[in-house]
């Protein structure tokens, strides 16, 4: 499998984007949805900002507040036995475990390039949080085109949980919401981008807590607001790179052989690399092949060092003919490209 | 508020009841769905089956198989330090904490009733978990009459998760699958009788595993079987008898003054009680009102003691001018029933 990263990687990094919130610096711009619109690229970007710390006998953390459309710093006495700081990430609850806090807050903006691999940002933001089940942000979207309208999932997340956004626009001007249409706790929801048999399919990422754990389902819709017929589709796979978690990635791609879906995945030190599954052109529930190893795993510095390192996680790519460029947040930092052939990646699908 | 038990409480036993299964013993007759079929009281019961243990030294588990449609006993070596044994109700992975397999595998199966106190138990089972993701049983049915159809909700349990399985019947002899209608994890799903608004709605419970607590949503359909537009409903409150865990529990009804939904909720002794909330008539994702107190508790022998001592667990009413008569599962054991006063519980009802 050849890797061709690109050489002026990362593409986008924090240093390249303002803070939209006085007092915040940008952390992060990561994870980022790709389309093509008219002659150009464009990136939705996961842009993490942080309170600027001033006391370090408290802990930052942040929240959007709705009413006033606002990111807010909020100030907690570390030495406080109900807090949990133990990870840069989150505020636990140190008696039940569950996540109080973030640390930074997560808003989507946008990037435009002619050649797809220099990008300028636009201004101000592009989606902010809209409710209260959006309060501590809106993360990793994947841009789907259907027709003529582009539609957004996100990970919409607030004290409640963790559940999926939904958001369309047909010129990335005006932006339609449609609500949560996965409730918690569900993240990494990709829709297909046609019709299947008559039905819109989505890959989903329930993160159940009493039994199962995190992988990959496929639902159905009429109308990609209402979902159902909820299936199993991809698991964890022990003693290997996916062995911890495991997600869908890019919008899945149509080849002659069936729906390619680069998926994400973790195994038990928290290292995510990129794999590739396969799946039945007019049954997306059925896998067909999987790669046995990664097709893309975090090896320069960039993809090593970073707000958490060991990380490449893709949420599209682009198809040229026989390749694939690879979108990629890098270490949940920045944002990064390689190029990859789709016939490489063909070649190393195992069927069932 | 004046509680009025029935004398011959409990209505059903373990002992009423046969095994389905050869080899296995009933366990529990349990949280059962309920509503009136011409003359008679249907009550569709979850029935508990576990393997008759031989040795100590094992520990026995039970699923279904699908495709010999029986349950089979599995025997896990207790000294096998992969097993944490230490739940009577599952066995979990001593690592990670999540559950691998259940001691006992639910079915459902009718009861009937000409005066609502007095029930047979139908010969055979009504309803069998039909796919992989129903292997460890299927539990705590609500029935919804909508129309001239039977839509009865129930928590779909497997390996891969929980979640929610929706079937519908018009006489309560042939049924119709209609699948998962939530993902992982989620159960305790209950649907409104009734469109509102020309929508569907269905109360649910989320089980988050990183963010957020067991407490109720609301989500909508144009369809009953696709949803969306998950929203938050109902929480925990703190020092209370509902501080640990709250979920939706009897069909909701339809009075004067909005839908009176009665839900079940846990303190963290995980001690089980009803509770009464109303919601707008014209939109259920509004909360108007709500008991301070619990409207029953467990008090009784048989509701302190049992299989999980300390519950009652309602799945639905039936109301009789200003009688609700409320059946639930007590102590995961056994049914009973009880009659409260629709206009007591309104009475206690305290508004925002």
């Amino acid at each position: 499998m050849h890797v061709h990263r690109y050489e002026e990687n990362p593409l986008i990094s924090p240093a390249d984007v303002s803070p939209l919130w006085e007092g915040f610096e940008v952390i992060g711009t990561f994870n980022a949805g790709i389309v093509r619109l008219k002659d150009e690229v464009l990136m939705l970007i996961r842009v993490a900002e942080r309170p600027l710390t001033h006391d370090p006998a408290y802990v930052q953390t942040a929240y959007f507040d709705v009413t006033t459309q606002r990111a807010v710093a909020l100030s907690l006495d570390m030495t406080d036995p109900r807090y949990d700081c133990s990870d840069a990430r989150v505020v636990k609850d140190s008696r039940a475990g569950s996540t109080l806090y973030l640390t930074s807050v997560s808003c989507l903006r946008l990037a435009r390039s002619k050649d797809g691999l220099h990008f300028t940002v636009d201004d101000g933001a592009f989606l902010l949080p809209s409710t209260e089940l959006e309060q501590f942000g809106i993360e990793d979207p994947r841009i789907t085109p259907i027709g003529d309208t582009y539609y957004i999932t996100y990970s919409a997340v607030s004290a409640k949980g963790v559940g999926v956004g939904l958001a369309s626009t047909r010129d990335f001007v005006t932006v339609e919401r449609h609500g949560l249409i996965f409730g918690p706790e569900n993240k990494d929801v990709i829709l297909f981008p046609e019709r299947i048999g008559g039905l819109y399919y989505a890959l989903t990422r329930p993160v159940p807590k009493a039994i199962g754990l995190p992988e990959i389902w496929i639902a159905e819709s009429p109308d990609l607001l209402h979902w159902g017929n909820h299936r199993f589709l991809l698991g964890l796979r022990e003693e290997a790179w996916d062995s911890g978690r495991i997600g869908g990635g890019a919008v899945p791609l149509r080849t002659e052989h069936g729906w390619l879906e680069l998926y994400h995945a973790a195994d038990h030190q928290d290292r995510y690399c990129m794999g590739a599954v396969l799946l039945d052109a007019n049954d997306p529930s059925k896998v067909l092949a999987r790669t046995p190893g990664p097709i893309l795993q975090p090896e320069t510095d960039y993809e090593l060092n970073g707000f958490f390192g060991g990380v490449v996680f893709s949420c599209g790519i682009l198809a040229d003919g026989d390749t694939l460029r690879i979108y990629y947040g890098a270490a949940d930092t920045t944002m990064a490209c390689a190029d990859l052939k789709l016939s490489d990646i063909l070649a190393q699908l195992v069927y069932d």
